[in-house]
């Protein structure tokens, strides 16, 4: 009998745990989203496609979701954060190089000018990008990036900058992977520069990172390998170049796809246009009290004719001031 | 005492499933390896990087195994089979290219010879490539490769393709990935040649390959979205940029790499020569009655150099005549 009771504890133990799981399972996966049309899009599409014979249900392999990450995933305002990395970095470099207080960019830079990174015309952008992203291991990049982004504070909530990303987003990241999907970023900012984060900042790790792409030079350097950068770009992973970089990385097309500029209308278009069940989202920046509010006239994050297809295809457009409770996970 | 004699039937059915898994998990991984040196490695190396408590424990994401394929996974001779495929889709192509009888490379291939590919020098090669890999849409590209795989047979075995495949190998992806590890595919070859079938014969999704990559052009073609391929190589993804492709697809160091050529060597290095347990192991080609043997000497899949270095370094070398218990699982 002691043995029967044994078992009947272990049971007990068990009908606790399953009874857990599937309480866990029915709370609410989006608390930071309102009850509107856009999250109910989201619960939808995913009950769609998850739920074995559906004759929409898409098994586990194929479900690939891509997201942008500037404007999408973290905030872009009042200017890519990328750029405050090289502002940063040309400060730190600038005592070996006295000719830059008189050269454009970096001459605005070193003034605290952000918005002067264009005075040196598209040469001065790519010399900018050289010296602050290239020369270096990747080893010797991720180090500097890492130990930059730890310090980097916003220049408006004054918070760090890996809190910037907007919690219904995390959410939303959260809710596909517990329902089977592998969630990839695809952004038009730099490959190696959001790898040392993003597995501790969303949950998605080195290799589902899609960015625009330099190339390499393979040497060994005191007996051991290592990958130097160099300043020629192989990837641009921004408009066209998003469906190219799906291709390229992930070789099979989205099912889902959450953006919120024309810059990635082309990647909307891959994964929506197209047979089966799908899903496009754009991030409407709508709300300047808790974040900022523009769109079709921004230079940053310009959200255009992609307002106009995501309203003639019927894609999701969520309004940040309406249907999200929440913007950042510290307000 | 009905429902307890219910829950003893529920704890019976648990104890019959654990003890079938722990079974499951004892059988012997490598059925087709015999018991030697190549073998002990393999398993020293995975088991000392998956016990929990191990100096040499390694977090399950960061288990990342490479594979070269051709002379790796799969038979290359009598020459590689991507090369059938090119001479194929001239064949089939020919009829709209009459000039193609009197002009080299084609000329060569449209009579059967095969070793008459460089008679039109790297140009006839570039322009061979260009005319069988470009051109058409991403989609167009897998469904040919889909369709001549199917039907493809070896000029020697008489058998498709797809089973000349090493079964000793494919036992090895089951083990690592059934241990944590992630598999990957780092070849020469192409990436969007190997995609459309590694799924199903090596358990290897499409976004878990890498290889030789083209240019793609992104066009609405009536009204739906597509992929030109272009005859222009992003990624040569062989010799030093093998750990070039590792960097830009995975973004992070393998832990375990797999070759059989010269062209593996940097890969190897990449893997090896770094701190942390690491595994490296070259297959060699040592079988003339079950497969082939060439090597120092050979065209294709040459292994000179990296014989050297994996004796000096301690890498493993697998003896396909003596750690082989069979080659192919049709024989």
């Amino acid at each position: 009998m002691k043995r029967v009771s044994h078992q009947v504890a272990t049971i007990a133990i068990l009908t606790a745990l399953l009874s857990f799981a599937s309480t866990a399972r029915t709370a609410d996966p989006l608390p930071s989203w309102n009850d509107g049309a856009a999250r109910r899009s989201i619960v939808a599409f995913v009950e769609r496609v998850t739920r074995e014979g559906s004759p929409d249900f898409v098994p586990v392999a194929e479900r690939i979701a891509t997201f942008d990450n500037d404007g999408t995933l973290w905030a872009e305002q009042p200017i890519y954060f990328q750029v405050m990395f090289m502002a940063d970095r040309v400060k730190a470099l600038a005592p070996h190089h006295p000719e830059w207080t008189t050269k454009e960019p970096f001459a605005s830079l070193l003034k605290g000018d952000l918005a002067g990174l264009t005075a040196g015309g598209e040469a001065g952008v790519a010399e900018l990008i050289a010296v602050t992203h290239s020369g270096m291991t990747t080893e010797e990049f991720s180090r500097i990036v890492s130990d930059w982004i730890a310090k980097a504070k916003h220049p408006k909530s004054g918070r760090p900058l890996t809190e910037m990303v907007y919690q219904p987003m995390r959410e939303l990241l959260d809710y596909l992977r517990s329902s089977g999907f592998k969630t990839y970023i695809v952004s038009g900012g730099g490959i190696e520069f959001m790898r040392p984060w993003t597995e501790r900042v969303y949950g998605i790790p080195p290799e589902q990172v899609v960015g625009s792409t330099g190339a390499h030079q393979y040497e060994i350097r005191g007996g051991q390998p290592v990958l130097v950068k160099l300043p020629l770009l192989v990837l641009n992973d921004d408009k066209e170049g998003k469906p190219v970089g799906i291709q390229r990385h992930i070789g099979r097309r989205p099912i889902a796809a959450f953006g919120n500029s024309d810059g990635d209308l082309q990647m909307l278009q891959w994964t929506c246009i197209a047979d089966g069940p799908r899903f496009c989202l754009y991030v409407h920046h709508t709300d300047a009290a808790r974040e900022w509010a523009y769109g079709r006239e921004s230079h940053i994050g310009k959200l255009d004719k992609g307002l106009d297809e995501a309203k003639a295809r019927g894609w999701t457009v969520v309004s940040i001031k309406d249907d999200w409770r929440k913007v950042f996970a510290y307000q």
